[in-house]
């Protein structure tokens, strides 16, 4: 028999993350299934930017860097981060972008694995995963080789030559999750070391970086983890390589002793050594507000909602919009997929647009992607069911159809 | 005859400039000479975060990136930074920090100028202006190479082998300024390129890139632009250099067609190419606030309003402190400076912690700099005579000379 709201409203009833949504604002009126791309404002971080730009900047001023611990920021935020990926105090920090960060990380990569060139990464990766290493190849001039294939072939292509695999734990355009575990053992196997990013897992699922052994990961800060409209993003490296470890951005903040303005770089002890540049304290406060709430409603409890979400979400698109409309472009099986679930749909673009302007706010991921961001944060089983309504009354009624639909728009 | 207090009064109150100082938050009881280290918040600016958070962030989302234009911030900002430093319009973008603005600028010069392998540098250059040539160099092995030396002997220096000269257009320790058209001149009749540092000009004092014929700059947000805690920093390339520009961090933000998620990097048209990870959304907001209120107050009448201060500062140390104790870093000639005035002195540490206790904020940098900003957006002159009035009943009273002044803080 076909779910009905009434059994839909009482799951939220009986959902022990209820008291979460009520921490964020949420515009009224809209469902918001692009926590994946955006995470909504927690409430205590209008609080907390407003404290910090008011009071701290505003008032205590340069002493602030002191006495509001505003040097500290980067390893204390990465330190919040740290049991949502199963890291150690002292192995993330958060600083500059995902982008900067893997570049740092895949240079530091290559300079622990003299001799082997090589670079390997699903032809389908998140394109700034592939950029950063095309980047750094082209400066290195023809020293490091970026190669890519599918993931099905990936396995196989691993050798003697490999210096780094590549991964997005969870694929951005399928939601697919690789498995880190496996592929950690399987790069190490070769000697080759492994490079996560996770930024459509970290505040998703349980990320155990350290059980997997993993070397190295990369993360966003304004996806799962609500950090804000280009947070900080957050690098990982295990402790057993921080001695080593070389990063190609030698910056001030990085040093050993950043202000004795000595003349010569000497790496800070540990993580500190990835820092660069001075840190941007608004983002790094709105992100830290951000990655406490998840702390508070515990990781394996979103991801058991998470889950939940996702299962009605498939049920209901089964039962509503049967008729081979849709395809699933994520895995069937829960378990290997992170918090999103993708359709395929020839006219995937227009449809979505239809959605926005109901107030149902998924996105477009090229070439036919619609991708809708369970985020178990804030969403209530009733948004899944209402999405989903709506998804099937876009269908039925062809309301993609319009020249509204098509029109593209930048950012999609 | 000695400077009265009523004298100066008078001056503040022919000051055209006197408005700017409330736009300002200002904490009530201090003497602020910081702003070159950490401006001063604009109230404008506490405002405009306040909306982005809560009604852009909270209430729009996603959708933000297009309708609130945060997806063109970078360029935006960096167009408000352009006159004040003789940018045209998409020859600046705001972006990352000082320190990854330098590594992206140094890359590219060497890109530019192959078969070239020096970067030259004053020795005394900033601290992070040498780590980042010095971790470009250790990256590249060998095919870079960066030589410092003393500023009075770089000119004989430049020679076909140098790729870049980088100068810090105001020292940071002394405030002394480097003449922006002579030393680009000088490098260029060897074909060399030319790189400011601009952190502590930018805001303080008119700077005309284009007259130069400067190549490259880069600069801070968070000095005497009051962009706030670690505000992005800003880069330029003049656009001359466009075409050729290869930055070496190929960020998808960097990519001509960012969403369209491609496989191969291919570089956006213009200075956007030296864009990498998203834009930092609060904190390019605040920048903004920041370098409104100096174009709204106009750089020709800052710089003269901070020679004035600067003149005055000076008086009142050598009608007040004579007797040999401070020795004075900064040139005398007030077009040989930047809008700060430096103090030698052996207790130099200790007698600016007993000043901030008596509510004056100054800042020290080894070995022995007593540094005073003197930024004129906000600063009266009034405010001059008072901190001097303190200085010295600071020396006389030997209030320094007590354990807790002498007791080091990390950020001093």
């Amino acid at each position: 028999m076909a779910i009905d709201r009434d059994e839909v409203r009482d799951l939220d009833e009986h959902d022990e993350l209820a008291w979460l949504r009520a921490e964020f604002t949420l515009p009224a009126g809209e469902i918001y299934l692009d926590g994946n791309s955006l995470g909504p404002l927690p409430k205590a971080t209008a609080k907390a930017v407003s404290d910090v730009v008011r009071r701290q900047w505003g008032r205590d001023l340069i002493r602030s860097w002191n006495t509001h611990h505003w040097l500290d920021l980067p390893l204390a935020v990465g330190n919040a981060i740290a049991p949502l990926i199963g890291a150690a105090p002292g192995e993330v920090v958060a600083a500059d972008s995902t982008s900067v960060n893997l570049f740092k990380l895949v240079a530091a990569a290559l300079r622990l694995r003299p001799g082997r060139p090589v670079v390997l990464s699903p032809s389908d990766n998140f394109s700034t995963d592939l950029y950063i290493v095309q980047g750094l190849a082209e400066l290195l001039g023809g020293t490091v080789e970026l190669r890519t294939m599918p993931t099905d072939d990936l396995a196989a292509a691993i050798d003697q030559r490999t210096a780094l695999v590549m991964l997005t734990q969870v694929d951005f355009r399928t939601g697919r999750l690789h498995e880190l575990a496996g592929w950690t053992r399987l790069a190490h196997r070769h000697g080759a070391l492994i490079l996560w990013d996770l930024a459509h897992s970290a505040g998703a699922l349980p990320v155990d970086l350290a059980a997997a052994g993993a070397d190295l990961a990369v993360g966003c800060g304004y996806k799962y983890l609500n950090g804000g409209p280009g947070a900080p993003a957050f690098a990982y490296v295990a402790a057993r390589h921080h001695d080593q470890l070389t990063s190609p951005l030698w910056g001030w903040m990085g040093h050993q002793a950043p202000f004795a303005f000595d003349q010569g770089f000497t790496p800070a002890a540990g993580i500190t050594r990835l820092l660069c540049g001075t840190p941007p304290i608004l983002g790094l406060t709105a992100l830290a507000c951000g990655v406490e709430l998840l702390r508070e409603a515990g990781i394996a409890n979103l991801r058991r909602k998470s889950i939940a979400l996702g299962e009605l979400f498939l049920r209901l698109v089964q039962e509503r919009c049967e008729g081979g409309d849709f395809e699933l472009a994520s895995p069937a099986d829960p378990e290997q997929r992170g918090s999103q679930l993708s359709l395929r749909h020839p006219q995937g673009y227009a449809i979505v647009q239809a959605l926005i302007a109901r107030g149902v706010i998924g996105d477009f991921r090229e070439p036919d992607i619609l991708r809708f961001g369970l985020a178990p944060a804030f969403l209530r089983y009733v948004d899944i069911f209402d999405a989903v309504a709506e998804l099937t009354a876009v269908m039925t009624e062809r309301a993609w159809d319009r020249p509204e639909c098509r029109e593209r728009a930048r950012v999609t």
